[in-house]
């Protein structure tokens, strides 16, 4: 009578006192669960100790390759879109004060700094004047070395701008398959920053609507808890163009149904549930817009 | 007997009786002083009074213009300097964590920013699993959507670097005519860098040289003060080749000799002095190093 037992190391064949074998038995059945333990005691031995030890590794290592998941590479690359958002506003107001000394007028002009950017980037000073019809500019006349430097930092600034578009459709292109009625409701930047907030999208499915409305206003709830400030009405989802465009008194109440809409998306995608958002999103327009 | 007087508005001039001719008068005098106040007087007429305004504002417009220093232009490409820094700084950590999902051995191999964002620019996972010697990744096993995202993160980190180090020959090249002694002996970051810190030349030029040594770190003094905790040694010039390289010991001395050396440069470069520096630059390496 032979047994068969296995484990991470393999399979070992054993006779009928429980030792192990070096070779196939035809027949031979697996171990009995009441003789287990006393086959467990075997593999205390020492030979074994560095096999079972590389054979884990390779596992950990294993499970660790297969643990990274949609929910990680949305959230580094919408930490990144945070990172280039401060970035290039820091860079700019930079290039403000900076150009400023060349062409002080044009500053005060435009309030976008992505406009600004592009513009110092690409016009010289003299298609400036004529294009904003400014009169004669209290700029120094700097040569060629000292704007130079200036236009630079300018076109360094408008790639970083133009990289956070490339990060935005990548998201696109992710969230499309991992979560597709986020994507369409919320769109893919406050889409990715819920996930990023609620720190994945499973956990975000399981977060009640009222949280999800205040996801990313943490500093004014705990502020209005504290000190009882007004208590927020809404988180990232500020920026959505339902509650951009509900009227003034309606925003409250049009968050709070945005918000409900976002946690059933969250549900269905996390779910594989159907593609739902289109509804949700013609519902909330006629509603609110 | 005619009078000649000037003002902004231009030269005007005057009969016996101090009333202003419509003509130029040959051998009319300069209006002798103790008849200025009676003419100032005529010119209280409001019809001079619009025509004042706009000479006196093109006159102040024109003194703006000029007033543009290359102190200012120093000041504007070494805060930029700084900002580059930070910048990269963020976005290089950043890349760290988004890259070490895909392949996190690599991160600890390289302790350089510069050097990590680099490779992860321009080499393959495979690639870099063979020049330094890894044996196989934890890292997963993502397609080239989501890694040609890291790399363009990468890529626009390298143009950060590249943009740091143009200001850098920017500020060598107007460094060298405006303040040669102490581009010479700081080196084009650290002697911008005093400059900001004192807000212009003149002011570092008039400070007292253990003040110079201390610039850049202000937040150690205060604290030294308020708290008693030790008093810092050095500010930006730490990073100076002569206290890097100087032995432990003597690392105070060095930083107050070189403090001293670099004052005086300071004062040559304002008052346009001498080129001395070299010469105090052989004296500390042959002290120190």
């Amino acid at each position: 009578m032979h047994y068969t037992f296995k484990n991470v190391l393999g399979t070992f064949t054993l006779d009928e006192k429980l030792n192990i074998v070096d070779k196939k038995v035809k027949d031979a059945k697996p171990l009995p669960e009441d003789k287990i333990p006393k086959v467990l005691e075997l593999f205390k031995d020492k030979k074994y100790f560095k096999k079972f030890y590389e054979e884990n590794l390779k596992l950990t290592k294993k499970s660790i390759k297969s643990s990274v998941t949609e929910d990680q590479l949305i959230m580094q690359a919408i930490s990144n879109i945070n990172e280039l958002d401060k970035t290039s506003n820091l860079l700019s107001k930079r290039l403000r004060e900076w150009y400023g000394l060349y062409f002080p007028e044009f500053s005060e002009q435009l309030s976008s700094h992505e406009k600004f950017v592009e513009l110092a980037a690409t016009k010289t000073r003299k298609e400036l004047i004529k294009e904003f019809d400014i009169k004669d500019s209290m700029g120094a006349d700097l040569g060629d070395l000292h704007v130079d430097e200036m236009i630079l930092l300018a076109k360094e600034i408008m790639s970083l701008y133009s990289l956070r578009k490339k990060h935005e459709d990548y998201l696109q292109k992710v969230m499309k398959k991992y979560s597709p009625n986020l994507l369409e409701l919320a769109g893919a930047t406050i889409g990715a920053k819920l996930i990023e907030l609620a720190k994945g999208l499973k956990r975000l499915a399981m977060l009640p609507a009222s949280t999800v409305q205040l996801l990313g206003a943490e500093k004014a709830l705990f502020r209005h808890i504290k000190t009882g400030s007004r208590s927020p009405k809404y988180g990232v989802i500020i920026n959505h163009p339902i509650i951009q465009n509900a009227k003034k008194d309606e925003k409250g109440k049009a968050a709070r149904v945005l918000a409900d809409k976002l946690s059933l998306c969250a549900r269905l995608d996390f779910f594989k549930g159907e593609f739902k958002a289109p509804e949700y999103k013609k519902e909330l327009e006629e509603k609110f817009l």
